[in-house]
């Protein structure tokens, strides 16, 4: 029988000092710099779901609406919100800290997918994930909305079979 | 009168050598490498056409079907698509070659936006985006629902007024 | 009146994989990255315990008993345990997980110390530190113990005013 | 019969650029990078006396007084003090120059022990240390001390037993 | 029979950012990360015209007469321009450009040689390379030349069987 | 007057350890990678000479005839051979060891130059370089004559006016 995991079991708390080479012109973190550590955060935690070396399938569409500065502190927390198979979808929050002036921001959030592989690096299923609170069970919902549209978009599905998605237009409320 | 530049005026290849740091365990490039690449690479095509600072405001979905290997070396070419006054979209596509095997492949293609900035950091508009060959004006034609599609995710657009998103089921033909 | 803080408001938690870059002949962790790490993550305790710029003022006696390899996952926890005028200890725990074996491995611990500076950088007051726990008070209780074993060592304390240090022949005990 | 080296036939000398992405808010070299580099010098001294691969066993405590700016030049000379069958302790010293300046302070000196291994990682008895100048005496004498004091701390001596431990006390007038 | 190739069939392009790390106290490139640089955009251009792994064999004489500024986007142009059994002399080009203020500077031109390599590390014959173009054929032509240079400089030639450096004196007409 | 200093005033030791990233596909270090060490180790040199901020000028041709391989630790010490108003040649000797084979290999010999310059950027005179050994005083006095070659190479010179050059064929004795 397959085993199950929860959200819990995933989750990981990544932590990053903004240093000189990081940044653009104008003092700011650059966008690839952060995506490489979400990259990173993401895998540890689909890792800890499958107990298996993970590669990255997809990432979502991620905006970027406030500036991190040099010298910020930056906290990355991932988890897994569901499993399909031998992928998983995990969840990123990204908060920036200015400590020395007591200010922190909510500057991020993202979706990567991840696939678990065997040593010749060939998929392999994974736990099923059984998601707890509310806030999970939102995620969890979301998942299949969101990886329709990913199939969608990689021109791996039909438009027309994507039931999930016509719900798009309520993605908006989804916080 | 606002200025307007072709596509072939932001256009940038980036060539990189797949590095042992930049690999997982299993010799592949990480995900999140790669998009540290895609994004510098994007930011010279935006600072090419806008002649300014620029900073990342997205990036679409992005899949990553094909491994890339320690040793092969990446090929990044981009250019910008569309301009939107002080922000522009930017097509990367990415090859991967195994150049002693002879082995070259097309691994992914991505959008991102960047917001055009002055000194100070406020937003700041850039040259209008004139379109040549067949293949720049489809590119040019998809912005739009592309950007329709990037601010319903960001909720910052009403899905009821993204009139040019119905036709995202037909983007699976795009190319 | 000099405000106080708790363990918890300055408790870091950073993951780190390990490149190969990190590691030496053997595929092990160097010794110095480790160090680097733990720096970092004390240093951004530090700094949430003061709101201050800090700077590396010791660090103590650390053992490297577990080797730690490439490919595993660090995690790197830090919380300030007690602060002295301008001056702060931190303690520092490090796991290694090799997640696809599912081995966890508490590899080491460590105490560094910071002091608060202003822009000029000038030592300046920090927040008193209050334990809560038995495990923080005992951290706590220790450190003015630690704290004369640093000042002898560093010569600016004669070890007979060094009152506390005849525990140091308990300190086996502590944990 | 067990062969015998020299500290000079360990002796290293290292000379690293204070870069921007080694410093922290206020353009001085962070802590961590400095041990970084300690720990690169001083196992390269220790290969050089056990011609071996080396992992690191401990470091000392370590204070860092003097801040080393940004464009310094930092020179790190180490060489082995004494070898205990497998292990070494080695002697790092550092000494920082603003160069333009012509300013030039000596800023740290540390301790670190390495283990001499094998190809599988089983330690293995490295040559004699034979000191030949007072310094190297005194250096060699004191090595027994610092190595009690090291197995007391990481709690794998009894306190009791540590029978040169008391000469801490003397500890001060070392140099 | 030998294949031969074309200088396009090598040709390279290869964009960088300036980074903070990159420059020195004047915030310039140093010229040893351009050369870093150089080096990998014409080992690439070498693995494309031989389609092996190759190893640096020489350098000629670069002169570093402009400075490149931190943010400055640097731009690579390399291929080969003349193969002899299993070395190829590769040509390089380096140009810097400050988009945001429209300046774009000529900087750096070299000659770097390379050696294709077996899996064993052991010399193996290159295609020839036919030169096409008049600046090719110059190129194509002063290879001779150079490589007697190089040839006596590094004192595996005698002088007087360099019979092509006597144009050496014309050298300085070349461009 | 204008000071003047001797070779042991510039001389520096830089060591560094061969890390996966520093290699090629062949686990052998890039040239480029060792030109940057060179670069570093060589400015080191002419700040001490100079006591300014200096900039590279030229590197002359450079040959690598021994493979440096991966965990090898490199050795380069540098001093500067003669001074020319603002301008420093610099020697750098590059010697790389398999400590625990216990080899060494002397593997390159190069010469770079650099200008010292004001806090502007503006070139400024710099002391005397007053050779004592036999070797240095070789080294000196063949620095006209690469100082020529350097100039008619950069095209800056007209070889008719570059009375030592006749010597280069006399060059090939000189060690």
């Amino acid at each position: 029988m397959r085993k199950s995991k929860k959200c819990s079991d995933s989750f990981v708390t990544m932590t990053e000092l903004v240093l000189p080479n990081d940044t653009n012109g104008l003092d700011n973190l650059m966008g690839g710099r952060l995506m490489h550590w979400m990259d990173i955060a993401a895998a540890i935690a689909a890792q800890k779901h499958s107990n298996r070396i993970v590669v990255t399938a997809s990432v979502d569409n991620i905006s970027f609406s406030e500036p991190i500065r040099k010298g910020n502190t930056v906290t990355l927390t991932a988890f897994v919100t569901r499993a399909f198979n031998s992928s998983m979808e995990v969840y990123i929050e990204v908060t920036a800290e200015d400590i020395p002036a007591d200010k922190k921001l909510h500057t991020n959030r993202a979706f990567f997918t991840f696939v678990a592989v065997d040593q010749s690096g060939s998929p392999i299923d994974v736990p099923e994930l059984i998601p707890e609170t509310d806030g999970q069970k939102e995620l969890y919902d979301g998942a299949l909305r969101r990886r329709q549209l990913r199939l969608v978009l990689a021109k791996r599905m039909n438009p027309n079979d994507a039931t999930e998605l016509k719900s798009l237009f309520d993605m908006s409320n989804e916080g």
